[in-house]
Parts: C-alpha cells; structure tokens; sequence
C-alpha cells in the first residue's frame, strides 16, 4: 500500500479505497522499486477552531469538519529507489499536518496576525493587509515547510534502516479554488490550454542554480576540501592551459571574463559538465561531436534540489552533497477559478525523462492532437499520459518526428483541471 | 571636473571638452556637494592585439584604433554625498579598463575560449559554443567586475581621507548595437516607446532582497551579535506576543507560517518596516493610518546594494552593514539595434526620488504627452527630463493629477535611442 494517502484521521475508509484504486493505476507499469514513485488522492484537512476560554490548546470543534484538496505527487529517485518510497509514503502526511496547522488563516478573509484571533495590537489587521499576506500565502508556507518535514524524515528512517539515496520531488495540490505546484529537482509542470502552454516549476539542477552552489563554496571554501575548484570554465582545465587568459566565471559573476590560469584551477570543478544526458534516436552511426556530459555538481549529482542524500559523499572523499542541496520547493499558484476553463485543459506533470526528450510545446501538440478524438472515452486522460510515456519509448513510431528516446524512467500525470480529482500516470 | 569621463588614453581632448560640456549640462541644477551625482560621455576603448610572436605580453598594434560606446550613470548616495562623487569620478575609469582587458574577446565572432587566440584543445569553440557565451557576457562580465573594483577604491579613499558613506549606482552603457543597464541600488531605468513601457532593471532593496540577507544570517548568525532577530513578522512583536502564534518567515520561504513567539524573537528585527518613505501631497490633515515606515537594513539602510559603507556600523554598535551590501550590480541588455526605432523611442533613467512618487506608466504618459509637441526644440530631451523632475516637486501643478510630492534628491536621465550620445538630466 506504498503511498496510499492516509486521507484522514484514519476512519474515513471510502476515501483510502479511493487513493489505493487510483495508486493501482500509477503503479500499473513500474514495478515497486523503480526509482520514480508517485501517489495521488484526496487530501482531507481537518478545520480545528481555538476555544476562545482554553488559550494555549486546540480544540477540535466538528472533527467531520474537512477543508478538502486533491495531492498528486512524483519523486525521481536516485542511488536506489528508497528516498523516493519514503517520499511517496510521507510527503502527503507532512502536508496535512502543516496545513492544519494553519487552516484557520486559510479560511479566514484575511490571515489574522495571531493564530487565536485575539487582537493584541488594533493595527495588527492593518500589518497584514500592508505585507500583502493573503491565504495562499499560508499553503506555500506550509508546502515548504512539509518538504523540509519530509526531508527531516527521511534523513533518520534512511539512516535507521542502513540505506542511502535521494530524489526529486513535484507536487501538485488543488485548493480553495487554486492549484500549488512546488517543485525541489529537475521535474517539471506545465499548463495545456487550447491556445496557451505555461510552465508552472522551473528545473532546479547545478546549472540553473551555479550562482547559489558557487556562493556557498566561497563563503565555506571548507566544504571542497581542496580537491574542487569554485570557478566554471568552458571545459576543465589542463597544464597546457596554465599561464593562460581563459573564461570563467565565478559566484558573483552572471557574465564571463577572462582569468590567468593558476595551478589550482586545474583542479575539478564544483560543477561541470552542461545540459543533459540525452541519447538520440536512432543513434547516429558517426558522433558528429563529443558526448554532452551532463552537469553534475561534484562530479556526482545532476540535481541542486530535492529529498535525502544526507549521506552522499563524493566517492572517495569525506567531501559531503547535502550542504549544497536544498529541499526547499519552489511554489508556484494557478488561479483556476480565474481561468475561462475549457473541458481539455490539463496539467501535465513528468519527470526529466519526458522533458529530456519532449518540449513543452511539443507535448501541448500530443495533448491537443489526443484529447478531442478521444472524448466519449472515460479513461482519456489516462491514455494520454500513457500515449505521452510511449512517445519517449521510440514504441509506435515517434508522433513528434523528433527522433529521440528517453532511457531513463518516465512518469506523467495528466490532471484535467474541469474536475479535479481525476490523475493518471504510467511508467 | 568632477565626473568628467577619462574617455581615452588622456590625449583626446576633443572627447574630454565634450565630457565636460555635458557635464555642466547635468550639475545645472545641483550643488557640487548633493548626495545625487551623476555622469555621463563617451567611453572609447582601446583595441590591442596579442602579437603572434609574443606569447606573455599585449601588443597595441594600433593605439588610435578604438571600440567606442556611450556611457551614463547615476549615484544616489547616503551619509554623505563622498561616496556618490568618487563613484562618479571613478566608475566609468575601472569599466573602460575591465572593458579593454577583454575587447579581443567582444570583437571576435565568438568570445576565444583563450585570450590569446591560441586553440590548446581543439574542441575549445565548441565547448564555448555550447556554453553559450557571446560577445556581451564578456560586457557584462565587465560591468560586474568593474562596480567591484570601483567599489574596492571608494573602501580605500573614503578610509584615507576619514570619510564615510555609500550610494547606490545605476550604469547604462551603449555598445556595439546594444544598451547595457548595470543596477546596485533602487534607482531605475525603463524603456519608453509609443506602446511599451518596458523596465530595465530592478531595485536591491532590504524587501526585495530578504531571502538573500536572511540567508547569510543564518549562516553567520555572528553578523546579528546577538541584536537582532533574522525573522520576518508582520510588525515588530512585544511583551503581550510572548507564547502567542503569530505570522512569521525565515530565509526558506516565500510563503508566511505561524510560530510560537520566543523571547528573542523580540529583538529588533534584521529587516523592517516596509515599502518607501513617500509623502502625500497635499498632507491630509488627519492621517488616515499609521505612518509607514521605511524597510531598513538593521535599522539603518534602506538599499541592499551599491558601492561604499565599508566602514558602516549600527549606531553604537559594532555591527557592521557590508557583508549584508552587495556591490554587484543585476545587468540587462536591450538589442538596440532589433528594435525598429520610432524617433522618440527613449530610456529614462532616475534616482527613486522620481520612482517614489511616480510609476513606470506614469512617466510613460508624461514621456509621450511631451516629446511630439516640442519636435523642434534641438534640447527636448534635456527639458523633458526637467519637466519629469518639476512634476515630483510640486512646481507647475501636478501634471499626473496623483498628488504627491518627492522631497528626496531627484537625477534624470533622458536618452534618445535614436541617436546615442545625448544625454540630459537635472536636479
């Protein structure tokens, strides 16, 4: 029953039979321990109110009372499938805990300074309003802090059962009208409407975040032990080069310049490597140009953010990942109710394999093509997630003529955002 | 001659009377001694040539040859006008010297992965291919180099001659077909054409850059000696807070939470108040609400980046301001030449003295309400600028019909698209 959606308090048993149906449909095509894992369901946030004469307890007033959501998630695993199973167990269970932490700002017309409601300051209404702090506000905060939750989590069960590992995870909640998406590794989101395609995550990987890893490498130059050097170059470094004005570019810089080599330049670099680890389909015969290396950051991971890796050292060395990582999400919100909604706009959530061999646009064009031949079919969104996975596979021809095939794992939601509630997924 | 621009080897002096001239233009209206400062001329760059034979040294083939640009910019500075007037005298001097140590790189089809030229691996154009490096990552490798350098020169004179303060400092620099906008601080530049208004840049303020200065507190919570709280509140917390939930954030968060509030979590907060310090025009006799109160630094800065204060402190206290001050400046660049032109096709560039009571579109209105009816005045755009100003102080009525009043210092800059190399301002 890995991830199935503890939905509740325990006791509403049509809700779990729910989350365990849907769970049979994510695991249809991936065996156990694949290292993507996914879970989905409903999530069913208890409304608690503060007993204005009990002040320093809750007081559950209504314990039927739900403020309900729907929770679709993927974890990319990596060094084994473990942190990603964990994920999948836990992440949903330290969301619901932190959202009903908070539930009482969320329902609120504006979230009150102090949780009780009570008013110690008259302007305390006006502080709030001044900030900016709306409701929404209180799920990215509770997001956030259910990833480093989760992390936490995952950091002792790894260490208490011997295993190592880490993953990447997206998460899709619809709430109240909105959709959050947070998103700690190299999956992505995007929105399918009719005449619009919009990323809803960015890709945090040691690329897209070299300014961040190179800071922290200056202000702890500890951390490398001598045996990395900070600074980017085009390519590593040779003796050849010392003495040598080459580009490079360092934590402050978004630009390039031009530095005189010195010896410890030539050491390995923080990150190195760029782009992804993309094979084309067919293979061409000839290499036309060396293989793109994938950017790793030291020489061991391709991802910046994500869950575990508490253990992870560069192979050989003491010299340790996690201070680099973060499991920080970024979260990103989709009004739908402000949205005109047509019957086949979707989000389609992935992991790295799909967008490593699919554009954004190029999927919006499967998504188009499949969903209005496809209307007296109940399972169509279904279909289209698996009609997304086989276009990676080079199995039924390739639709987008684009040539290439995904070796890595591939795991898609399709959520039609008309009615929530519904998710597929495959392998 | 302050500000005057050192635009050549010295010997041109063409260029420098014309610096000069230009620089009357822009103290029109200022004291030698205001905490705004400004210049602005052209920027000639020296082309020098790596001889084939001589493997160590630069070589100038041709010292009359030239890379010429335009160059303006703004300073906006605080305790003390020293800060603002050496940047003025100096930043324009360390870019044309970043700028000439790798002009063989920006002339080149693409940046050399050697200064030299040399090819030590014969993959080098494809590995900088692959990066992606172009011509002007090398200019803005320099902008960025070239504030920290400036930056390091003010540190040392303002500790020579007994002296303190800082300024903000935003550069916009014309070269080679494109508009390079540098940015520490909160002035502002935007693009103005008939049906755009398009922002060049960004403000580093203590707000905007919270994550960023949290983050370093929690890393070196040293830097708050115990004085301060890192925690963001929606207001500062006091005695009858102790033991309540209130709204709070720390560094990983964009959303807010609820915490338990602790004794120390009311010390004086590292980042507070918010929003500018903006007088309504005409006063309202009754204040309809609490005042607001500038966000500041540690109690004491209202910017987050710009050069100088390496000697700032917290008022009797050791606690020093700079490790929390960037002067790395955010560069966006604008392909002057892939826009088709319209004639009154403008970059306004301001301190926030305009900004604080005057929005983008505003200025935009104002930019395109005046420019078609004065199409024969040869210093239009000079009295464009002035008028902007005029409208912040209350001096010919308030053309924007919004009632306020700025009663900070105010610099403009107007510039044409059209034609690089005018620039106009006024105090």
């Amino acid at each position: 029953m890995r991830g199935a959606l503890d939905c509740s308090s325990g006791n509403n048993q049509k809700t779990m039979n729910r989350a365990v149906r849907i769970l049979r449909i994510i695991n249809a095509e991936k065996s156990e321990f694949n290292e993507d894992q996914a879970s989905c369901g409903k999530l069913c946030i208890r409304r608690c109110e503060f007993g204005a004469e009990e002040d320093q307890e809750w007081l559950t007033l209504c314990p039927e009372e739900f403020l309900t959501g729907h929770y679709w998630a993927l974890f990319d695993g990596h060094g084994g499938p473990a942190a990603a199973i964990l994920a999948a167990n836990t992440l949903h269970s330290c969301l619901r805990r932190q959202l009903e932490a908070v539930v009482e700002g969320m329902v609120a017309a504006q979230p009150p300074m102090h949780l009780s409601g009570h008013c110690i300051c008259p302007s305390d209404p006006q502080f709030v309003e001044e900030k900016g702090i709306r409701a929404e506000d209180l799920v990215i905060g509770a997001l956030e802090s259910a990833f480093q939750e989760c992390d936490e989590v995952i950091g002792r069960e790894l260490e208490a059962s011997g295993q190592v590992g880490g993953c990447t995870a997206l998460v899709a909640v619809s709430l109240q009208g909105k959709l959050y998406v947070a998103n700690a590794g190299d999956s992505r989101a995007i929105l399918v409407r009719r005449d619009e395609v919009r990323p809803l995550s960015s890709e945090f990987t040691p690329e897209t975040e070299r300014q961040r890893i190179q800071q922290l490498a200056f202000v702890y130059p500890e951390l490398l032990a001598g045996e990395f050097t900070r600074l980017e170059f085009p390519r590593r470094l040779k003796g050849d080069d010392l003495g040598q004005k080459v580009l490079f570019r360092d934590h402050h810089m978004s630009g390039w310049g031009y530095k005189c080599v010195e010896k410890s330049d030539l050491k390995y670099p923080l990150i190195h490597g760029q782009g992804r680890q993309v094979s084309e389909w067919p293979l061409p015969r000839i290499p036309l140009k060396l293989p793109p290396t994938e950017a790793r950051l030291l020489g061991t991971l391709a991802v910046s953010r994500g869950l575990g890796d508490h253990q992870l050292r560069v192979l050989d060395t003491d010299i340790q990942l996690k201070p680099f990582l973060l499991s920080v999400p970024q979260v990103t919100v989709l009004d739908v109710d402000q949205l005109e909604l047509q019957e086949e706009d979707v989000v389609v959530m992935a992991t790295d394999g799909l967008w490593d061999v699919l554009s954004n646009e190029q999927v919006a064009r499967l998504v188009r093509s499949f969903l209005p031949g496809n209307r007296e079919d109940p399972h169509r969104f279904s279909e289209l997630a698996k009609m997304l996975i086989h276009s990676t596979q080079g199995k039924d021809g390739s639709p987008t003529g684009e040539g290439q095939v995904s070796y890595d794992d591939v795991s898609v939601f399709v959520i039609p955002l008309h009615s929530h509630g519904q998710g597929s997924s495959g392998h």
